[in-house]
């Protein structure tokens, strides 16, 4: 019997098909990070390159304002190639819309992508508009990093310190999924100044994404609950799982995370939540009277 | 009253979401083109740009076989990096998909990608994966081509010679749109002997499509009817206004018409079908006694 998606779940859906994709040499870095990464010949700089579909009754409502919608289509690619230590440049953006929705609704979709775009010197470039029931947003963003400042999950190493940008939990009923800044100056202070081991943006959840740099970085994790920076109201179960955060979740070797508490808490907030021990230890997770629990670290799952 | 997206049409949504974009001056053409065109400082290659979204029961239906599915999906985007003279390098694919879909189903679309991308040197580096309860795959590729090679729909001029790269109409009850091999080829041999002054690939209309040169490079055009290169069983009309074609449109001063008339016949198919005239004059429509006939040019609109 074939199995379904949802037996296999999104990432064995993901590794399924990443078996199949062949790369070529100008790849540096190909599906399975935040952004793939190419080498243009000539150019110093590393194009970075990320994709993300945001539909209708998944992730987000008719009763949130186009201009919101909008704002996290491509603030949530913005984040991804913050992520990677880029910054975020060139957009398309396709669109899946009914032949009812009326204008203003559009304008103020593109008003709430153009206005956080511009901030942060990215351009909408092209795109394509199609008719669909459902409202599906689809933006493409290219980025630009110098090779030394790209950050990979693949990076962390045994005794590096973890670091959160932020507040987790509840990002969904606070509304904070809708109008998240990405963290793209504070990527460009933590790659400028500390060049982290490896970074992630938390989109799934603090306890999957961790799962991520622990997995392509080879080790394990350990992280004190009660240090886990949390929103209002958010129990520590809803900021380890509940995703849609945006933070950067880093890692530093623990000399430069030293220098990190000590210089920056002024400028950016960069909670120290935990570190990074053995992967045979895999991820422990230790109470305020340092008592280990477990997590379930799948994280959100579409399907 | 505001005005809905079926009132103003395909057209008019696109016109007013570019008038609100702005570019850098690394943007040598954003948003009206088959793709957009990126400077990379330091490379001699310009990046070229394009996204498109096929959803289900409006591109495709769920009788069609995946693995067609998914060529349609990346060779519709190939076929524009074509268009303007360059060569199709990265993917990153989004898929918006139910849970309910079984995994040989994704095995053949990505499997119908893998196949047409590989041969013309392109590959996926990355991606997204959505519930949808309906299908809908977004596309966007990265090309390269150098500056001299670049062509826009605005370099008609008058007296330029038109030409198509094949049989145009009936293009979705043959199937052609599920299976066509976009014209990349073509293009470069067109581009590498010929430079033509303009080109577009017929994804919406013969009709439609020579109106956005006409548009963007300030001219008219007549067309002989009897000369369009019509597909079997494809009337005329079919054939000027059935879209998703995905042969090329380019035109050529008659001096370098003549030379493609005399040499290229026997490699690849160049038909000619009609020839640049003032913009005053508009779009005339010849039949084969040579009277005027009109034709309402709006071409395909979604909405």
């Amino acid at each position: 019997m074939p199995k379904k998606i949802s037996e296999i779940g999104e990432w064995g859906l993901i590794d399924r098909i990443r078996k199949d994709l062949k790369t070529t040499r100008f790849v540096q870095k190909g599906a399975g990070d935040d952004a793939a990464v190419i080498t243009i010949p000539g150019s110093s700089k590393r194009l970075l390159y990320t994709t993300d579909m945001l539909v209708e009754d998944v992730h987000f409502t008719k009763d949130h304002s186009p201009k919101a919608i909008g704002h996290k289509a491509i603030a949530c690619s913005m984040s991804d190639v913050a992520a990677m230590g880029g910054l975020p440049k060139y957009a398309v953006v396709s669109i899946g819309i009914s032949g009812d929705v009326e204008m203003p609704f559009v304008n103020q979709l593109y008003a709430g992508m153009n206005e956080i775009a511009v901030k942060f010197g990215t351009c909408i470039v092209g795109g394509d508009t199609v008719k669909s029931r459902k409202l599906i947003i689809n933006v493409t963003l290219l980025g630009e990093a110098k090779e030394s400042e790209i950050v990979y999950r693949s990076g962390a190493r045994k005794d590096d310190v973890i670091f959160v940008t932020g507040l987790l939990g509840r990002s969904y009923q606070s509304g904070h999924h809708l109008k998240f800044i990405p963290r793209v100056m504070e990527s460009q202070y933590i790659v400028g100044k500390f060049k982290p081991t490896s970074m992630i943006d938390i989109s799934d959840g603090l306890g999957s994404d961790l799962s991520h740099i622990m997995k392509e970085s080879g080790v394990g994790a350990v992280v004190y609950e009660d240090k886990i920076p949390r929103n209002r109201k958010a129990t520590v179960h809803q900021a380890l799982t509940d995703g849609e955060d945006y933070e950067l979740l880093f890692t530093l070797p623990a000399d430069r995370a030293k220098r990190v508490k000590n210089q920056m808490r002024a400028k950016f907030f960069f909670g120290e939540i935990g570190k990074i021990i053995d992967k045979k230890e895999g991820f422990v997770l230790l109470d305020k009277n340092g008592q280990p629990r477990t997590l379930k670290v799948e994280g959100f799952n579409h399907f």
